[in-house]
């Protein structure tokens, strides 16, 4: 039996809210056994670009990555909020390593090509380096990946958080029994998104696909659930959704997904 | 005999021209054998404030590090500069991973007494994590270093990058045969600062201090001098300091300390 490896990844809200960020940090830091924690990016970018005096372009929420949006995404996840969730982890007595995924070469990706939309510096994931990660992991020392990736000729690529997250939940089951915590604002999957205690508790593909057939579940939710049916598929043992007292003993509250 | 180990550092006036820093990088990349470097932070944390409205206030060439000042020297220091060279250094097939001293708790550090000048976050450094510098030396990954350090209580603190090279040399030192090497925009220390020519190819100890009571050594040089001169007597066996070029076989213009 292969040893049990947790994958958290905390979305940009989680970030955003220094008490439920200082909240989640701490149950994160008493989880035991190996982890890996994946963080977004939150508001912060957006604001200091509009300090800086420009305005990112969103489509579909994702961001339009110019030379000066790169810039700074690089600042504010790989620089800012990395090492601010670094610190306050060792604080906490957990050894963290924060990583882009230009450092060891963690994660490869490949720009994305320009169709009906040029992202810019954006990634698609190419490789996740699983055997680097390991070594930390046996080490004693927990990773805590930011959402910025490079193309190995010298270029960042600013890449989805919840999209690294599943990749290396994926990449890592080859090694561990691997399990993938998504955390956000809201108590999980719900039908409807006004009202927290529609949390669907256990949610499995067909189910899902029905529902997405009656669009009840938000479109936002959508990519965040494709990542993880697919996780699910490449042999990732477990997903859940829900809010970052998932991490707690005994909570119950969440989304569980099954193929 | 112990192995032997480079520690290199670039100063702020390499990283802000980006032709020298690219042909210095392609230099490094090209040393064999084990290696870490050390980089400054340039102008870039001042022009950053400038455009979010802000004006550091220097003493003595040190920046006063209030709350906003830490937030903007970790995301260029620790974001930009830092990741910028990391992907640049895997194109050039050099697999790096770039660190504050928060990362694997590589720099403990404490934050420096408020005495005449409260300097805020700026960390004095206290203990050098040399054995995960060499777990990450041995697995063929070259850390790269940015001037934030942790105070282990949750807070990053801004560090002088000088100071980290020689603190980190002189750690190294108890595992390798360590040279430390200082990169900046002279050929060298300089009689004369304005002549290129000047340059003083060996410096010891005591000639040192005669050209420090004639004042003949430019009092920027001082600390970095006394930096020098403490790492060679706490056993780091080759204190170097010169222009990028240094890095280059053969290259013969540049200041060798000596005790």
């Amino acid at each position: 039996m292969a040893t049990e490896l947790k994958v958290v990844k905390i979305g940009g809200n989680v970030i955003d809210n220094p008490a439920m960020l200082d909240s989640f940090l701490k149950d994160f830091a008493s989880l035991e056994g190996p982890k890996i924690l994946v963080h977004g990016g939150g508001k912060k970018a957006t604001e200091l670009s509009h300090k800086m005096g420009f305005y990112p372009q969103m489509v579909e929420g994702r961001r339009i990555t110019t030379d000066q949006d790169i810039e700074v995404v690089t600042m504010v996840y790989a620089g800012l909020i990395n090492k601010s969730v670094v610190a306050k982890l060792q604080k906490l007595g957990n050894n963290t390593i924060g990583l882009s995924g230009a450092d060891g070469n963690a994660i490869l990706a490949s720009k994305r090509p320009a169709k009906t939309i040029d992202y810019g510096w954006v990634g698609d994931i190419e490789k996740v380096n699983s055997e680097f990660l390991k070594s930390l992991v046996e080490q004693g020392i927990t990773p805590v990946l930011c959402a910025i990736t490079h193309d190995g000729d010298g270029h960042l690529l600013n890449t989805n958080a919840d999209t690294i997250a599943s990749e290396v939940a994926v990449a890592m089951s080859t090694l561990y029994n691997t399990q993938l915590i998504y955390c956000f604002e809201k108590q999980g999957v719900l039908t409807d998104v006004n009202d927290e205690s529609s949390v669907i508790l256990e949610l499995n593909e067909s189910s899902y696909n029905s529902l997405k057939d009656e669009q009840a579940i938000h479109s936002g939710m959508i990519p965040k659930l494709d990542n993880c049916f697919n996780a699910l598929k490449k042999n990732v043992r477990k997903v859940i959704i829900g809010s970052p007292d998932v991490l707690k003993k005994d909570y119950k509250t969440f989304t569980a997904l099954t193929l």
